[in-house]
Protein backbone atom coordinates (compact mmCIF):
# COMPACT_ATOMS: atom_id res chain seq x y z
CA UNK A 1 0.00 0.00 0.00
CA UNK A 2 1.17 3.41 -0.88
CA UNK A 3 -0.53 4.70 2.00
CA UNK A 4 -1.42 3.82 5.39
CA UNK A 5 -4.73 3.69 4.10
CA UNK A 6 -5.16 3.00 0.20
CA UNK A 7 -8.24 2.91 -2.06
CA UNK A 8 -7.18 0.71 -4.18
CA UNK A 9 -7.44 -2.14 -1.52
CA UNK A 10 -10.62 -3.88 -1.69
CA UNK A 11 -10.90 -4.04 2.28
CA UNK A 12 -9.95 -0.53 2.92
CA UNK A 13 -12.44 1.66 4.75
CA UNK A 14 -11.81 4.50 2.18
CA UNK A 15 -13.39 2.70 0.18
CA UNK A 16 -16.87 3.42 2.10
CA UNK A 17 -16.15 6.83 2.18
CA UNK A 18 -15.50 7.08 -1.88
CA UNK A 19 -18.83 5.76 -2.29
CA UNK A 20 -19.96 8.14 -0.34
CA UNK A 21 -18.43 11.20 -1.75
CA UNK A 22 -19.38 9.87 -4.94
CA UNK A 23 -22.84 10.77 -4.97
CA UNK A 24 -23.90 13.65 -7.09
CA UNK A 25 -26.84 15.06 -4.31
CA UNK A 26 -23.10 15.18 -1.82
CA UNK A 27 -21.56 17.41 -4.47
CA UNK A 28 -24.50 19.97 -4.77
CA UNK A 29 -24.99 20.09 -1.12
CA UNK A 30 -21.97 20.57 0.24
CA UNK A 31 -21.25 22.75 -3.19
CA UNK A 32 -23.83 25.07 -1.27
CA UNK A 33 -23.25 24.71 2.52
CA UNK A 34 -19.51 25.61 1.76
CA UNK A 35 -21.01 29.09 0.62
CA UNK A 36 -23.78 29.81 3.44
CA UNK A 37 -25.11 27.37 6.50
CA UNK A 38 -28.95 26.64 4.96
CA UNK A 39 -32.42 25.62 6.61
CA UNK A 40 -33.63 22.36 4.31
CA UNK A 41 -35.98 24.16 2.44
CA UNK A 42 -33.74 26.49 1.11
CA UNK A 43 -31.49 23.56 -0.21
CA UNK A 44 -34.30 21.71 -1.62
CA UNK A 45 -35.32 25.07 -3.25
CA UNK A 46 -31.50 25.44 -4.72
CA UNK A 47 -31.34 21.75 -5.45
CA UNK A 48 -33.55 21.63 -8.43
CA UNK A 49 -35.40 17.96 -8.62
CA UNK A 50 -34.24 16.37 -5.01
CA UNK A 51 -37.02 15.13 -3.51
CA UNK A 52 -37.69 15.60 0.27
CA UNK A 53 -36.70 12.08 1.10
CA UNK A 54 -33.57 11.83 -0.96
CA UNK A 55 -32.41 15.31 0.45
CA UNK A 56 -32.86 13.98 4.29
CA UNK A 57 -30.93 11.11 3.79
CA UNK A 58 -28.53 12.76 1.73
CA UNK A 59 -28.21 15.24 5.06
CA UNK A 60 -28.54 12.76 7.74
CA UNK A 61 -25.38 10.60 6.05
CA UNK A 62 -23.45 13.70 5.89
CA UNK A 63 -23.52 14.80 9.65
CA UNK A 64 -22.87 11.02 10.65
CA UNK A 65 -19.94 11.51 8.69
CA UNK A 66 -19.22 14.63 10.47
CA UNK A 67 -18.64 17.02 7.13
CA UNK A 68 -22.56 18.76 7.60
CA UNK A 69 -23.55 20.11 11.28
CA UNK A 70 -27.29 20.38 12.01
CA UNK A 71 -28.58 22.58 14.89
CA UNK A 72 -31.86 22.72 15.73
CA UNK A 73 -33.50 26.67 17.20
CA UNK A 74 -36.56 26.62 19.42
CA UNK A 75 -38.42 28.50 17.36
CA UNK A 76 -42.63 27.74 16.33
CA UNK A 77 -42.19 25.95 14.31
CA UNK A 78 -38.61 24.47 14.72
CA UNK A 79 -35.98 26.28 12.68
CA UNK A 80 -33.20 23.57 11.66
CA UNK A 81 -29.82 25.10 10.21
CA UNK A 82 -27.35 22.93 8.03
CA UNK A 83 -23.69 24.75 8.59
CA UNK A 84 -20.64 22.90 6.94
CA UNK A 85 -17.93 21.79 9.67
CA UNK A 86 -14.22 22.55 9.19
CA UNK A 87 -14.04 18.74 8.19
CA UNK A 88 -16.66 19.78 5.61
CA UNK A 89 -15.24 22.25 4.29
CA UNK A 90 -11.91 20.28 3.37
CA UNK A 91 -13.77 18.78 1.58
CA UNK A 92 -15.70 21.21 -0.43
CA UNK A 93 -13.94 22.47 -2.51
CA UNK A 94 -12.70 19.48 -4.01
CA UNK A 95 -16.01 18.77 -4.92
CA UNK A 96 -17.02 22.10 -6.25
CA UNK A 97 -14.71 21.19 -8.54
CA UNK A 98 -16.45 18.19 -10.00
CA UNK A 99 -19.36 20.71 -10.64
CA UNK A 100 -17.15 23.00 -12.04
CA UNK A 101 -15.85 20.66 -14.41
CA UNK A 102 -18.94 19.46 -15.52
CA UNK A 103 -20.30 22.96 -16.09
CA UNK A 104 -16.86 23.82 -18.22
CA UNK A 105 -16.61 20.59 -20.22
CA UNK A 106 -20.42 19.21 -20.79
CA UNK A 107 -19.81 20.37 -24.55
CA UNK A 108 -16.89 18.37 -25.56
CA UNK A 109 -18.34 15.65 -23.24
CA UNK A 110 -21.51 15.67 -25.26
CA UNK A 111 -19.56 15.97 -28.68
CA UNK A 112 -17.70 12.76 -27.88
CA UNK A 113 -21.15 10.68 -27.32
CA UNK A 114 -21.95 12.03 -30.84
CA UNK A 115 -19.22 10.56 -32.47
CA UNK A 116 -19.34 7.37 -30.42
CA UNK A 117 -22.35 6.67 -31.03
CA UNK A 118 -21.96 7.66 -34.75
CA UNK A 119 -18.70 4.96 -35.33
CA UNK A 120 -20.90 2.39 -33.07
CA UNK A 121 -24.12 3.12 -35.81
CA UNK A 122 -21.18 2.33 -38.52
CA UNK A 123 -20.45 -0.78 -37.15
CA UNK A 124 -23.73 -1.94 -36.84
CA UNK A 125 -24.44 -1.42 -40.30
CA UNK A 126 -20.86 -2.85 -42.06
CA UNK B 1 -27.89 30.52 -13.82
CA UNK B 2 -24.93 31.55 -12.56
CA UNK B 3 -23.29 30.00 -15.63
CA UNK B 4 -24.76 28.96 -19.46
CA UNK B 5 -25.25 25.16 -17.74
CA UNK B 6 -25.56 25.01 -14.00
CA UNK B 7 -25.74 21.43 -12.03
CA UNK B 8 -28.03 22.92 -9.19
CA UNK B 9 -30.53 22.99 -12.47
CA UNK B 10 -32.58 20.20 -13.05
CA UNK B 11 -33.07 20.07 -16.64
CA UNK B 12 -29.27 20.41 -17.15
CA UNK B 13 -27.17 18.24 -19.12
CA UNK B 14 -23.86 18.55 -16.57
CA UNK B 15 -26.32 16.71 -14.01
CA UNK B 16 -25.68 13.84 -16.37
CA UNK B 17 -22.22 14.22 -16.09
CA UNK B 18 -21.77 14.59 -12.39
CA UNK B 19 -24.01 11.36 -12.11
CA UNK B 20 -20.77 9.86 -14.33
CA UNK B 21 -18.17 11.21 -12.19
CA UNK B 22 -20.05 10.56 -8.77
CA UNK B 23 -18.73 6.64 -9.29
CA UNK B 24 -16.53 5.37 -7.12
CA UNK B 25 -15.20 2.96 -9.78
CA UNK B 26 -14.68 6.12 -12.34
CA UNK B 27 -12.51 7.61 -9.63
CA UNK B 28 -10.19 4.91 -9.38
CA UNK B 29 -9.90 4.32 -13.42
CA UNK B 30 -8.88 7.82 -13.81
CA UNK B 31 -6.56 7.79 -11.13
CA UNK B 32 -4.63 4.96 -12.66
CA UNK B 33 -4.85 5.35 -16.11
CA UNK B 34 -3.95 9.77 -15.12
CA UNK B 35 -0.23 7.98 -14.52
CA UNK B 36 0.38 5.37 -17.44
CA UNK B 37 -1.74 3.77 -20.14
CA UNK B 38 -2.94 0.13 -18.75
CA UNK B 39 -4.55 -3.28 -20.17
CA UNK B 40 -7.78 -4.51 -19.20
CA UNK B 41 -6.31 -6.90 -17.28
CA UNK B 42 -3.66 -4.74 -15.26
CA UNK B 43 -6.54 -2.56 -14.29
CA UNK B 44 -9.04 -5.10 -13.16
CA UNK B 45 -5.69 -5.98 -10.68
CA UNK B 46 -4.95 -3.23 -9.21
CA UNK B 47 -8.88 -1.88 -8.44
CA UNK B 48 -9.53 -4.75 -5.91
CA UNK B 49 -12.92 -5.96 -5.70
CA UNK B 50 -14.00 -4.82 -9.50
CA UNK B 51 -15.77 -7.25 -11.32
CA UNK B 52 -15.27 -7.29 -15.17
CA UNK B 53 -18.12 -6.73 -15.97
CA UNK B 54 -18.61 -3.71 -13.83
CA UNK B 55 -14.92 -2.27 -14.88
CA UNK B 56 -16.04 -3.01 -18.46
CA UNK B 57 -19.17 -1.05 -18.41
CA UNK B 58 -17.36 1.78 -16.79
CA UNK B 59 -14.76 1.86 -19.39
CA UNK B 60 -17.04 1.86 -22.08
CA UNK B 61 -19.13 4.82 -20.44
CA UNK B 62 -15.66 6.45 -20.14
CA UNK B 63 -14.52 5.91 -23.68
CA UNK B 64 -17.99 7.10 -24.96
CA UNK B 65 -17.65 10.12 -23.10
CA UNK B 66 -14.41 10.86 -24.44
CA UNK B 67 -12.51 10.82 -21.52
CA UNK B 68 -10.55 7.50 -22.03
CA UNK B 69 -9.22 6.08 -25.41
CA UNK B 70 -9.32 2.81 -26.11
CA UNK B 71 -6.63 1.58 -28.85
CA UNK B 72 -6.57 -2.22 -29.93
CA UNK B 73 -3.08 -4.22 -31.09
CA UNK B 74 -2.99 -6.70 -34.21
CA UNK B 75 -1.11 -9.27 -31.21
CA UNK B 76 -2.27 -12.76 -31.04
CA UNK B 77 -4.29 -12.94 -28.79
CA UNK B 78 -5.60 -9.16 -29.47
CA UNK B 79 -3.66 -6.78 -26.69
CA UNK B 80 -6.45 -3.28 -25.84
CA UNK B 81 -4.93 -0.63 -23.91
CA UNK B 82 -6.70 2.20 -22.32
CA UNK B 83 -5.35 5.58 -21.98
CA UNK B 84 -6.40 8.95 -20.61
CA UNK B 85 -8.00 11.61 -22.92
CA UNK B 86 -6.42 14.97 -22.90
CA UNK B 87 -9.87 15.63 -21.42
CA UNK B 88 -9.62 12.52 -19.22
CA UNK B 89 -6.46 14.23 -17.78
CA UNK B 90 -8.15 17.70 -17.52
CA UNK B 91 -10.44 15.83 -14.64
CA UNK B 92 -8.08 13.33 -13.59
CA UNK B 93 -6.29 15.51 -10.88
CA UNK B 94 -9.32 17.16 -9.07
CA UNK B 95 -11.14 13.61 -9.20
CA UNK B 96 -7.52 11.85 -7.81
CA UNK B 97 -7.55 14.77 -4.86
CA UNK B 98 -11.39 12.94 -3.59
CA UNK B 99 -9.30 9.90 -3.51
CA UNK B 100 -6.27 11.54 -1.60
CA UNK B 101 -9.05 13.49 1.17
CA UNK B 102 -10.86 10.15 1.90
CA UNK B 103 -7.34 8.15 2.26
CA UNK B 104 -5.98 11.46 4.61
CA UNK B 105 -9.89 11.50 6.57
CA UNK B 106 -10.48 8.44 7.43
CA UNK B 107 -9.97 8.29 10.47
CA UNK B 108 -11.98 11.70 11.60
CA UNK B 109 -14.89 10.20 9.38
CA UNK B 110 -14.82 7.13 11.33
CA UNK B 111 -14.46 9.08 14.75
CA UNK B 112 -17.62 10.89 13.73
CA UNK B 113 -19.82 8.18 12.93
CA UNK B 114 -19.13 6.44 16.17
CA UNK B 115 -20.19 9.52 18.45
CA UNK B 116 -22.95 10.49 16.20
CA UNK B 117 -23.83 6.05 16.50
CA UNK B 118 -23.44 6.66 20.14
CA UNK B 119 -25.50 9.75 20.44
CA UNK B 120 -28.63 8.33 18.78
CA UNK B 121 -28.47 5.09 20.83
CA UNK B 122 -28.23 7.49 24.29
CA UNK B 123 -31.82 9.28 22.38
CA UNK B 124 -33.11 6.04 21.95
CA UNK B 125 -32.53 4.69 25.56
CA UNK B 126 -33.84 8.25 27.39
Amino acid sequence: MKHAYDVYAQACPTRVVLDRLADKWIVLILGLLGEQPMRFNQLRREIQGVSQKVLSQALKKLERDGLVHRQAFATVPVTVEYSITPLGRSLASTVSELARWAEANIESVIAAQQSYDAAELRRGES
